[in-house]
């Protein structure tokens, strides 16, 4: 008996490969070198923390696939990696330099010029430091990122299984916010009990079906990210632990990393009856919000979805709250390319998944009322079908769902 | 009156920005560029969570500060950061891309001939693509990265009462983990609930005072990482959601990020009376950690406390329980450098903070009780002091102290 699991296959991972080396071949490259850990995970389902130690993917012109990793990633990676052979070094920075040691690897995999890397060695974080790729080893370096980023946008039946599966633990995780949230209460003590349960009730539903496989988060969760009342216009501000208040305008944002892969639901909601300015810019989002998702089909351009956009803000004279672009792809990374910005022309296939997010921010006293008014945002996740898009969020969008009773 | 705050002062981001100028002159560079998020927070204090929107500090050689940001973060930055100025761009990827803008606000600068950087360009995370710094602005690139780590490693009283504080409130969450964990639970919802209180304990203490200023963690948390009885042998394990049995042997993690400063506790943990094969390990975690402990001293290098470990390791005849040096520093990274490794020559200067944690690991059955062992370590935060070290971390050490009762 086959054991079930919403893990991905050995067959998703070979499928993967196979598109790696096809590019490989018709590049003429020697090989493949990725050092972008989500990259590497894409490639080897081999979900791992980055350090400061290197962890590094190599795939030569047969086909042959190594991870490298240290010494205390071995069984580890032994145990996950989809890949040919592990191999490892004793420790960073160590002596010799890990580095020197992949060079030998690439050499023995016959990969020595003409190579496709994702960057010119591993990224200095954490306190990193070493040599780059093309010194190692006298090399051409060939970016390989427009590829490797171009078949990650595109994702599998069994991708977006998964990141339906998270939508529907972030909509728990938002309902127990949204039933916490209530005048007088500390955003941290709401956003911690909705993510707690949300994340048992998970967890003890999925059994051994649910890994989070992500660095980020072991569950659900669901917060505020300190956008609250005033700091509801700085979009992407960190937390304060704020007290809500009457007359705050949230903007949420829940999720659960479903065996690495997320989703993002976020929401407008307001505590006690909205005012009229309140109102005008929350009919504002969700008309916005309409037109980025009547925008997007296969064969447009996400620059076009972005000028849709634009366009209604122009029209209905709402640039000066304005500030980002209309959303971004989501798979492995909570952000990640394409983006619906006017300076992406990427062309919207079938199989991408976007979060679809303008958004209003007005910090500043108006004329009318004398007070901020805050930020205003719903994010939903989609994906798009072979003639339009398909919701995965499914979590109301409207004023009367979205009002917290006082 | 002044109001009370565990913040960092302007005063120190002076401090810190007369150095890297002293550094800008001696090296007769026109200027520094930063791409990498922790350096820009260090230099400014602006914390946020790195997107493929680059966000990148520049200092020209007369100390003028600019800080560049999408326009979706100017208030925030603007309301944190310590900068002479805040400069935008619209969005990601944009029209014209982002670098260009920045190109030409570097020659405004004068930042124009060997300029520091700490990478050749943004990186290229979350799908971001983009030009290289030298090829935007014709200019040769000087590694600054050396100057600003080792700046990083030497930590101000007022970072240290970070780490110090940030220290309580992990031990608190350790407690209650310690206190949850009983036969028949399950590590996500022990972890959880440990987090959860310590989190809300510590924000009604705290109150005002504090901010987790992590893009990690909105407050305490401790947790084990899927290092649950066999899969303690896998010392950066995922979690895995396991069921605590008798006899597992527990490897812990707790932390509170304080302002963005972080510290480590991690102990070993068993349930029910340890075998006796289990309590020899225990004892050489111990007295590994104590010949660590020991060796660290201003003037030593880095690399000779590793050597102390490993001589130990030699001589007990457990090198095949080896798998990763003794430690790291710690700061606003939960890694950094200088690593106590014996390929780190740095030596040990008074401010450095450290974690010291060498482990020993028994994945597979031993010969003499058939049964696979476990994951061993301890990991305690000390500072440098004149003449020695400061434990930062308080935690019992001793099995009878670590032992989960059944």
């Amino acid at each position: 008996m086959q054991t079930v699991s919403l893990k991905l296959s050995p067959t998703e991972f070979h499928f993967r490969a196979k598109r790696l080396l096809d590019h490989i071949k018709r590049q003429q490259l020697s090989g493949a070198v990725l050092f972008d850990n989500f990259h590497v995970t894409y490639y080897t389902g081999f979900a791992f923390i980055p350090t400061e130690r290197p962890i590094c993917f190599a795939m030569n012109a047969d086909g042959e696939r190594a991870l490298f990793v240290p010494r205390l990633e071995v069984e580890h990676a032994k145990a996950e990696a989809q890949a040919e052979r592990v191999e490892s070094y004793v420790e960073y920075p160590g002596n010799p330099h890990p580095m020197k040691q992949f060079a030998e690897i690439l050499r023995r995999l016959e990969i020595r010029e003409k190579i496709g890397a994702d960057n010119d060695g591993y990224p200095w974080i954490l306190g990193y430091q070493g040599e780059a790729l093309s010194s190692l080893t006298g090399a051409q370096i060939i970016a390989v990122n427009p590829f490797v980023e171009h078949q990650m946008m595109l994702k599998s039946d069994a991708e977006i299984a998964l990141i339906r599966e998270s939508c529907k633990w972030g909509n728990l995780a938002h309902r127990l916010l949204q039933k916490y949230t209530r005048v007088g209460a500390n955003e941290t003590e709401v956003s911690i009990r909705a993510g707690n349960e949300a994340t048992l009730a998970m967890i003890d539903a999925l059994g051994s079906l649910y890994r989070s496989q992500s660095m980020w988060s072991r569950g659900a969760s669901a917060g505020y990210r300190g956008q609250i009342g005033r700091n509801a216009a700085i979009p992407h501000a960190l937390t304060t632990n704020a007290i809500f208040m009457p007359g705050d305008v949230l903007v949420s944002g829940a999720n659960a990393p479903m065996w690495g892969y997320n989703s993002e639901l976020e929401r407008t909601m307001i505590i006690g009856a909205a005012s009229a300015e309140q109102k005008k810019f929350f009919e504002h989002t969700v008309a916005l919000q309409d037109t980025a998702l009547a925008a997007i089909k296969p064969g447009a351009k996400c620059g076009d979805v972005d000028c849709a956009v634009r366009a209604y803000f122009d029209q209905h004279d709402l640039m000066s709250y304005w500030r980002h672009h209309s959303g971004h792809a989501i798979g492995l990374r909570y952000h990640e390319g394409p983006f619906l910005d006017v300076g992406d022309d990427t062309t919207i296939e079938p199989g991408m998944v976007f979060t679809v997010e303008p958004g209003l921010y007005a910090p500043h006293p108006s004329t009318s009322s004398g007070q901020a008014v805050g930020g205003f945002r719903h994010s939903d996740t989609v994906v798009v079908t072979q003639d339009g898009i398909e919701a995965l969020t499914y979590y109301p969008r409207d004023l009367a769902s979205l009002t917290i009773p006082v």
